[in-house]
């Protein structure tokens, strides 16, 4: 299969890893907005966006890597008109609309894109559909972290007399264990996620307002119990550099008219929140190329993929090995 | 979708309960060897297992409910030359043999059969091929427990002078903390599994010779370490007669050449393994009619379904409210 990338940011070259590392892949190259020579990739040709329609023969599965906010809205229905595609478009509320709008623009054409595709969503949203179909009479809860969130982290940054900061989630521990006890809580955001932020602040700034800007943030903190941490820019180079996420989906649930309980947990704890998430995009690239080849167009999510068309290995060797 | 359960044992009736709480399901009824009158069940109808082909035009699905060793492997092909049908055939070395035995009659006869669903095959399987298919760098481990092995259990019961028995599986903390660390490590069973055995002995029994003849097993009890613990059968009754299972799937692996590390893990913690795999076998009947609807004939794994397959939701309220 011939794989191309469209936007080469952290997620970008996460896919550029997975790819070389895929034995049933060729890397056609990187498309970028930005000047092509300005781009350093691992070992991929970087070619200008404007000629990606020069490529329209030479592509099974475009791996589109852009922002959710204004990026994928447009891109992922443009491009789905001459590639087969593939986005991690993760704006919940909006995920119907984009849907809507890529799969009329599929049908069209004849094309396979695959939208909505990562973590949450994506594994998570997997984890939550199979729990629920298994055990009806239950829960489901997702948790996040501990992770770094780019939105809050960014939210701080723009704080008069911030240089920098790194907001970690961090999931409260005792609600964790309520529901692992199959107690059914109901919580606050509040119960459920604590908030740690890491600031740094310029000199003679005042921090106690910088403080009280940040914890009561409506939207971002102002609902949650939030820890401001100052610190020197080289610790926050030092300690805080990385990109670490992960989460857990719990259903917790009864069979036989309430006799007897149940726990489903799937689990995330990821060092690099962009290179796991290229990982599924890549694995899910082989199912796009696959649902092409059986004239299976339109837009999907990995809710309509089977698990065998994401494996390297055949349907016998699976039987034989994994089952 | 009409539903009728061949075989009434505890994973029959835990099929029984959940076909009853399926708002898409209808109960035909339940089909025994025994003598119908002998079987009481919830609320279904009995009839002989002699009178099944009487039924051929009312059955949507039907859920095989026999064991393994002797059953399957004879009324899963049989079955499937008139039915659509479904089992929990779980002895994983004969699963290909299984597979193709019941694959030629199904596209023989223009049916569907999805065999060795539940949760190990089933659920466990589907975590290990999703993991390995998203980091292929990596190793995965499934531990077992703690639970009740009911094979373990019979052959510590067929020692001379044993009144009754159970056997605990107990994963090993300090093995399973050591995969999540991603160190990869080797294990020979000794190191995942102890073996936690409650035994009633008869009176004036040799309680050495019994505990001797139990952890010097071959197969079953030799390779582990073992603790045998004679109780009285008020006991036993009291405290261990649940049928509790469950156990994790957890894959290390790396991205960006060993630079990253994550974790992936899924864990079930079930207080009634039979109840839990009748409710994984009701879910992918759902999907075995679909199949059937869509001529998709001859015999499946759960790694052949596509996880919206399983749910009463519509693609679209998927999308909207699991995604």
């Amino acid at each position: 299969m011939k794989i191309a990338i469209y936007g080469y940011g952290n997620l970008g070259k996460g896919v550029e890893h997975a790819v070389l590392n895929a034995p049933d892949m060729e890397m056609v190259g990187v498309f970028t907005r930005r000047e092509p020579s300005a781009v350093k990739t691992i070992k991929s040709k970087v070619f200008s966006a404007d000629r990606i329609l020069e490529f329209k023969n030479d592509i099974d599965v475009l791996i589109i890597c852009g922002g959710s906010a204004t990026d994928l809205p447009k891109m992922t229905p443009t491009l789905a008109e001459h590639f087969n595609v593939i986005d991690s478009f993760d704006t919940h509320a909006k995920i119907p609309e984009h849907f809507d709008a890529v799969d009329e623009v599929c049908l069209k054409n004849n094309k396979v894109a695959l939208i909505s595709c990562g973590w949450d969503p994506g594994m998570f949203s997997l984890a939550r559909v199979y729990s629920e179909a298994i055990l009806p009479n239950g829960k489901d809860y997702t948790f996040w972290g501990r992770g770094v969130s780019q939105g809050h982290s960014d939210a701080i940054r723009r704080i008069k007399g911030v240089v920098d900061a790194r907001q970690y989630t961090v999931p409260i521990e005792s609600a964790l264990q309520s529901v692992r006890n199959g107690e059914m809580p109901e919580f606050t955001a509040r119960q459920k996620h604590l908030r740690e932020c890491y600031v740094v602040a310029e000199e003679g700034a005042d921090l106690k307002a910088i403080e009280q800007e940040i914890v009561t943030m409506p939207n971002y903190f102002a609902d949650y119990d939030t820890t401001v941490n100052f610190i020197s820019l080289e610790e926050l180079k030092e300690k805080h550099m990385g990109i670490p996420h992960g989460g857990k989906v719990i259903r917790t649930g009864t069979t036989a008219n309430g006799e007897n309980k149940h726990v489903i947990e799937y689990s995330l704890k990821l060092d690099s929140n962009p290179e796991f998430t290229a990982s599924v995009l890549v694995a899910y690239a082989r199912a796009v190329n696959k649902m092409y080849y059986k004239k299976d167009y339109g837009c999907k999510t990995v809710l309509d993929v089977a698990p065998a068309d994401l494996s390297l290995r055949s349907g016998k060797n699976l039987r034989k090995e994994m089952l």
